[in-house]
């Protein structure tokens, strides 16, 4: 769990955010998705993978992060469209207060596969040995 | 070249779009980029590539894309979060009339390599023959 800045290639035409999958984040990237249309009031997330690791940035508006490892939680503020948080496998992550315009982007290190998924709590509790 | 309208995935906590590389585009996806900030009677783009494909996405706001295979110049209007434009190696492309806020998300299949960029368009022409 790591938050990174990265560099903005910007000039007189706009701004720049490359990620390269293997150099500026540890895996290869299987599956992109990205969240928008997201109600301030509601949080999504509140799940762990067993092997599918994630990367989030909010390249518009802004959100909040809350990864927990079954013993610690840390809040973060994707509050700039550089700020990248590596999710970690078996790593518990809500994503809330969502910035009406927010659009959170997310770079995975998997295909989508149901099995992978950890929807309870206490399973994942269970799972990550806490 | 071809536009692409994927499945908007929504329900009561808002809308999520997943591209999953070599089954909704035809690629693995190395590089992530996305293009922000960028003012609307500016364009960028305006090279071609080797080798590189890219699909084009504006997750915010909305830009206009005219790709250009040497015979032929078509504009596409990336207007929706969840229409994608498949950008062909050896075709020329610019990307302009962007909103403000436009986020434009581009996934490519090649790392960054300087060598794989076409910069001038009588050189591009030359390649592709025409």
């Amino acid at each position: 769990m790591s938050i990174t800045e990265h560099r903005i290639r910007g000039d007189h035409r706009g701004q720049l955010v490359a990620i390269e999958g293997l150099q500026d984040i540890p895996f290869e990237v299987k599956r992109v998705f990205y969240i928008y249309g997201t109600q301030p009031d509601v949080p999504r997330g509140q799940h762990s993978h067993h092997q599918t690791r994630q990367y989030l940035i909010a390249v518009n508006g802004s959100c909040k992060v809350t990864l927990d490892d079954g013993k610690q939680k840390v809040t973060y503020d994707l509050n700039k469209p550089n700020i990248g948080l590596l999710q970690d496998a078996l790593i518990w992550g809500a994503m809330h207060d969502f910035t009406v315009d927010c659009v959170l982007l997310v770079m995975a290190s998997e295909h989508y596969d149901e099995a992978d998924y950890i929807r309870d709590y206490d399973d994942f509790l269970k799972v990550v040995g806490a």
